[in-house]
């Protein structure tokens, strides 16, 4: 079979997109206005609090969205489609309008990180593949978020490209928890490519290859000796491993005056094995050695093994975090909330549902969140319709859209809206930020969070408001319905 | 920052396979013969059974295989590489052996689903992605597989594009599903690039998108009256939903003398809806409308339904399929099972674990399957030394490698050896099966399994036993590392 040499991603759309695009032209409805919020409806694990992640990648789409003619040729093979609606998605490009939540920014359910406005057909086939990135990445860095709390300061890497589910779910993956704040991955092309940095050492094999394992460790520090973190495990650790890895270090590193050097464990009882090789080490005199640790950890293990007093400086994080393995899907969804009419009015549309947290919050919408004055910390977020604006001098009453007699008053507080302008009539009008930008922004945004909303265990539920201005659209829109 | 047009997927690599490659090449190891297995040690979700996948994709890469000017300067970037080397990378090739399973063979742990025989650095280049294109689409197909079984004959389409885990994991995931049984997708690119049938209609979108329920339907039956396949959950399914269908149907669809029609539910109670909607659909003259399911659906839920009578034709899958949510981990692993030394003697090797399912099954080997003359089932799996053969015209003894005394006397058997030729010196000689033959022998080989293998709970462990030779070369190793 043929390959395309590269694939066009404007093809991976679920085929009722198109049907449905297809279908609005038909009807004369191409050029009608319409807006989709992208939404999440809880955070995976049972988390507090997720990460958005995935709008470079959103934005490199849509910048190339288009259909050449072998997929004209594809969909004209269908049988379900005009030569006239053909004709038009050969001079397709995006021209609406798109607000995004920076990545890096912790996010929370029920509240917009894409908004896109768009004719329908426009608007409804980048849906899958918006959604498909958003998720994706948002999932990752979530979840790289977890690890690092558990971690308390230490190091953690991703390691688990060869249990990815794809390339993508290797190498965007990678992107997207060093975003969640890992420190570094094995993945080399997620480095060429993103810049996430990319190392590693030995395998199991490169001990095998040589007839001694000590043999291995000194041909190895050798080659590297500014780069030699040693495989303990393929053996025996305690008996063979350090005892091999401290006289690799004694022979080839000491006499040149080298003191950073590492071991590492892949298998094994990691926290007694830690502790016994750390107090190896250091009677060794090579306290500057680290200890990495790996094998099937995740955020509940780590946090396991730093109660035990494991001695480890960076921990190699595997398949759990590239496939998010506890929780491997995030929810994230793409729902109509408005449509304009002929003369431009914007009329608000809902999704109802017998399950009440699947309603959706109509309109066109604003999204802030509120910081407090004195602690810097974030208090709630909050969401207007379109045309309202907060004005952060004066005290403001919110109330829980779920309880509404639970009202608080929020007053020496910042606003600031957290949607930004990304596509303005199809043009890009946002400066995509560097990975290093992003990652330190996800860093400092998440100091604003109260650590009970980052807990691991039943933490605090943030509130995401919305004005009375927009309760009542949303409220009438119910009656409405039923 | 800049692109590059098209990934480079040699690049796909953890980083420690190059430092180990380097280290090869420094030590002058670089032509040094070595043997490895890709193997798995658990079925995911405790089935008895998975379906090897991801070769296509595999030989995809070992074709392509090489470094660029672009690769060769971002490894000499990382400051760990001389010139020589790069140079040889800048020549690499791989010349190699590669035999593997063909795609869609049912597979059992601690075989060698794939067994490659190359130069130390090239073997060990290609472990990081040949583990995760065989990992992936494994475990894909292996889900897919039970779906199928769980849906006793109807139809599953796979719906995840949204939730898959990157770009790959929606592509190549649905080219795996299909391979594991199911019958079509979402997906229009994996449609166009592997040939799996994409199909779709609607979302509730479509459906707010008109001022009523019925005129949305009814302009989508005129503009696809041969593909109207109506949503029918936007509001109330029941009260307005089906009865909405059933006036478009009626209206368009009849006198145009169209019987096949559908209704789809995305939402509610499935069971008890389908049934009342069935009802509505027979009395209304519409017994030929077919109904779909979908909503967070996987195969316990699947068999749930069933045993509740839904009226079910088709279901669609999405997340839980797309990323295998309940084990989103296929866990196979490349080890070292053999050195050529400097005579070209082979060398058998093995990897000691405390954890004794971790030792790995050593030397370069041959897998049988073997299938009973009077049945055509499946019997066991039996792993030899390479230059073993299985002579099927007499009774063969074979025995449990965990527990040697119990044995079991073979006969009027047929052995087959389940590793076809992939590539020799580097070259392909392998035919590619189409998707569709692939799909076809899956469905051929599941036939050959008891149903006792096949079945979701305790299933029967099918054995993968070692001829004697093999088990006393695995024994001498584990006795003489011990």
């Amino acid at each position: 079979m043929e390959r395309k040499e590269k694939l066009n991603l404007s093809m991976l759309f679920d085929f009722y997109e198109m049907t449905m695009a297809n279908g609005y032209f038909r009807q004369g409805m191409q050029e009608r206005i319409t807006y989709f919020d992208v939404f999440f409806r809880r955070v995976p694990d049972g988390g507090g609090y997720a990460i958005a992640a995935g709008l470079e990648q959103l934005v490199d789409y849509i910048r190339e969205l288009h259909f050449d003619e072998e997929d004209i040729a594809y969909l004209r093979s269908k049988g379900l489609f005009e030569e006239d609606f053909l004709d038009y998605l050969r001079a397709f490009r995006f021209t609406g309008d798109i607000w995004a939540v920076p990545e890096g920014t912790p996010v929370f359910p029920h509240e917009p990180l894409i908004t896109v406005r768009a004719p329908a057909p426009q608007a409804q086939l980048i849906e899958t593949y918006a959604l498909l990135c958003i998720n994706h990445q948002s999932l990752i860095a979530t979840k790289a978020s977890r690890l690092i709390r558990a971690a308390q300061g230490r190091v953690i890497l991703e390691f688990g490209s060869r249990r990815a589910q794809g390339v993508d779910g290797a190498v965007v993956g990678a992107r997207a928890a060093y975003i969640g704040g890992v420190h570094g991955t094995a993945c080399a092309l997620s480095d060429q490519v993103y810049g996430v940095p990319a190392a590693g050492t030995m395998a199991h094999s490169w001990v095998q290859m040589f007839p001694t394992q000590y043999e291995a460790f000194k041909a190895y520090c050798e080659i590297y000796p500014h780069n030699a973190t040693l495989l303990v495990d393929t053996y025996n650790t305690l008996k063979s491993g350090v005892p091999d890895a401290i006289r690799a270090f004694n022979e080839v590193l000491r006499p040149r005056g080298i003191t950073k050097c590492g071991i590492r464990l892949d298998s094994g009882d990691i926290a007694y094995l830690t502790k016994e090789a750390r107090k190896m080490l250091d009677a060794a005199g090579w306290e500057s050695c680290t200890i990495s640790a790996s094998n099937a950890l995740d955020e509940n293990l780590i946090r396991d093994l730093l109660l035990q007093g494991a001695k480890v400086d960076a921990f190699g994080v595997g398949e759990r975090l590239i496939t998010a393995r506890s929780e491997p899907v995030f929810g994230g969804v793409y729902k109509l909330v408005a449509v304009e009419d002929e003369d431009g009015a914007i009329v608000p549309k809902i999704k109802i549902s017998e399950n009440v947290t699947k309603i959706t919050t109509p309109h066109y919408k604003k999204l802030y969140r509120f910081y407090g004055n004195d602690t810097g910390k974030a208090i709630a977020d909050y969401l207007t319709v379109y045309d309202e604006t907060v004005d952060d001098s004066r005290s403001l009453v919110i109330f829980d859209p779920d309880a509404t007699w639970k009202k608080k008053e929020v007053y020496d507080f910042t606003a600031r809206e957290l949607q930004v302008p990304v596509f303005r009539g199809g043009e890009l009008v946002y400066d995509l930020p560097s990975l290093e930008e992003i990652r330190a922004y996800c860093a400092q945004q998440l100091d604003t969070l109260w650590d009970e909303v980052k807990r691991f265990d039943n933490p605090h539920n943030y509130y995401v408001d919305l004005s009375q201005k927009l309760w009542d659209v949303k409220y009438s829109l119910l009656e409405k319905n039923h």
